[in-house]
Parts: C-alpha cells; sequence; structure tokens
C-alpha cells in the first residue's frame, strides 16, 4: 500500500513539470516529420571490385525476431544498383567522429570518386557478405535483401540482418558489455545532425520499484 | 584554386580526429542494433469510444512523395487489434516533457486502463482519422495503414502519412519557422533513453563553402 501511494507520488512529481500548453496547431502538408532517426552510413558494392557508402536516414527496424530492417532510396542514386546487383549491403552506425563524412557521404554521389579513399574510412571485408564494413564504425550490420518495395520518390529494401559486429573499442573492460553511449552516436532531426544528450534512463524506468 | 586547398584543409582537421583504431570487432548474433531511434507514442482507436497508446521504436520514413512511414507492432499488443480495426493511427512526436509517459506507455497495457488519464496526457480530436493526438506532443502525424506486412515476432503497417500538425508553442515568433530542437525530442538506444545533444550542423555543412 506504501509502495503504491509512493509510485503515485513519484508520477505525479514526474509529469507535473508538463506545462499547461494552448495545444493550438499549425496544420502541414503530410510530410515526413518522424524524427530524431539514425543517420547510418551504408556500405554496399562488392569488397575486391566497385563499393560505395551512402549516408541513409530512412532506415529502421521493422521485426524483432528473425531480426529485420530496411532502408529506403531513391532509383537514381548510385549505390541504388550497387544493391539491387548482389542484394546485399552493410549498414554502419555513425558516431560524432563520423559526423563530416556521414554528410560528406549523403551529399556526394559516389559515380566517380571513391568515397572510403577521400574519407579515409577502412573498407574491412564482412564475414557474410561481398559488400565491405567501414572499420571506423563502432556497429556494423550485415544484410541481405529480401524484397525491394517501390513505393513513389523511394524504393524500400526490405532486409534481413545477417550478423552484427560490435568494435572492441567500446566493450566495458570489466562487465564485458557493450556501451554504445560511449562512442557518442549522432541523430539526424529535421534538417540537421546532434550528438545524443542526457541520459534520461533505462526502458522500464518508470516502473521500477525503488530500493528499500 | 584557393578555395579548393581550403576545402581539402578543412577536411584534413576535420578527419585529424578520427584516432586509429584497431578495427577489431566482436561478432554477435543478428539482432536489432540500428540506434539511436525516435520513440514515439502511437494513439490509437477511436476518440469517441476506446482510444490507447502504444510507444514505438521500430517507427521510420521509407518515402519522400507521397510521405509514407511505418510501426512494427507485436500481434500481441492491445494497440494491435485497435489499429488494424480502423486501419489510422497517430504519431506523436516525444519530448523530454513526455519522457516518463513515453516510457510507462511502452511498459504497461491499455487493456484495462486509460493511458491518457493516467499520464494526464489530452486527447485532441484528429482532423481525418478517429484515433486521437497527443495534445502535449510537439508533432502529431495522422497515418492510414495501406498494407499489414508479417515479419515474425512483428508485423509491419505500412502507411501513408495524411496530414502533420505542428504545435504553435514551438513556432519562431519572428521566422515563423518550427524549431522542433527547442522542444528537446528524446531518442531510444540500445535499451536507454537519451536527449537530444548538441548540434552538430546542418545536413550538407560538410559541402558548404565558407562566406568569404
Amino acid at each position: 500500500m506504501r509502495q503504491k501511494k509512493q509510485n503515485r507520488n513519484i508520477k505525479k512529481k514526474s509529469q507535473a513539470n508538463i506545462k499547461k500548453k494552448t495545444f493550438e496547431k499549425e496544420t502541414w502538408k503530410p510530410g515526413t516529420m518522424i524524427y530524431p532517426l539514425p543517420a547510418v552510413m551504408v556500405s554496399c558494392g562488392d569488397i575486391d571490385k566497385k563499393y560505395n557508402i551512402i549516408t541513409i536516414a530512412w532506415t529502421g527496424i521493422i521485426c524483432t525476431d528473425p531480426a529485420m530492417c530496411y532502408i529506403s532510396i531513391r532509383p537514381e542514386r548510385y549505390s541504388y544498383d550497387l544493391i539491387k546487383k548482389n542484394m546485399e549491403y552493410c549498414i554502419n552506425i555513425t558516431t560524432k567522429e563520423l559526423a563530416y563524412a556521414t554528410d560528406w557521404c549523403g551529399v556526394k554521389s559516389g559515380r566517380n570518386i571513391n568515397k572510403f579513399k577521400e574519407m579515409r574510412l577502412t573498407p574491412i571485408k564482412s564475414p557474410n557478405i561481398l559488400a565491405p564494413m567501414i572499420g571506423e564504425s563502432p556497429i556494423n550490420i550485415e544484410c541481405r535483401v529480401i524484397e525491394i518495395k517501390k513505393l513513389g520518390t523511394h524504393d524500400m529494401f526490405v532486409s534481413e540482418i545477417i550478423a552484427v559486429h560490435a568494435s572492441k573499442d567500446y566493450l566495458n573492460e570489466k562487465t564485458g558489455q557493450f556501451d554504445l553511449a560511449k562512442a557518442n552516436p549522432i541523430c539526424y532531426s529535421h534538417g540537421k545532425y546532434y550528438e545524443t544528450g542526457k541520459l534520461i534512463g533505462k526502458f522500464g524506468h518508470s516502473v521500477k520499484k525503488k530500493k528499500k
């Protein structure tokens, strides 16, 4: 009973700072306003032949088990055909350190330049697919395309996650746990890139009972 | 020519802080490691009858034009049937202020509780769909489902964005521009919630010529 009352008090306190707003809204035409989004570098092609990097924010998880994800790309982009040919690509999580390269690889086309070379990034052979992984990225996700869905300006590559590779630089020496926050992953929000901010809490923190 | 050299110098400087790492990787089984992700509150059902909120990170943009998005949900979740019935839902962007409610609505089931009431959130009538919008959210996105894709643990609701509503509280009084960062949207990364961090730069900042 005391616990219940305590929980209620925590709730009251936590919600107290939500100011009473007018709830006045301005209506816009349909737009892509889900934010913040990941800004990943997708490496594709064949590490022994032609390969490239494209930066993508239209990406995410679509299923937990089997682990599945997607990327959406305009058919006119150079990477589109590279991915379609082998039906494989690698998602590389980006960080504050990689922010310049992340933006650059999203603006430039790889048709006439080697983006790895220009950005001094290291292509590493992936264990399961032809596309290279970006060595400097803290997390590399090997993906196999299972369907290309035509939607409009973008085609959606519905994909299976084959394997995940985590940089040992971010493993906690004592616990062995991977500390992604240490890598400072960046996000894309309304036309701008941001660092990861202050920690708010773990998933489930709102219902966690306080230790007596 | 001088501009080119200058650009090269900027690049060198920007990449200089990428430390030479070992590129040693630890391989994991396939997992859902794309981060940071948005942590949105999805409101669903019918504002005049039964309605609910479910927090979702498996969401994102899949096409720019027409503006399309998705949410992936486990069929056993209470909101699954509510959304399937009307084939409509609203995505509400979450903020630091809404962090407690965001976590709570992701952990609790709405089968026997009114989450709006419990979290003191305000259901507002949506102009185009039956599902309510969350008044306290800075951005409300009305969505219509066009396909439910069975994938595994989760079904993917492939959707069209019908309209976007932006809270007038975040409009810049001088420019009229919407300032999402002012709302401090939160993200979900590897089991934890984070605030939006420091601004890194606008999209395209890596190729922007310096003003003379």
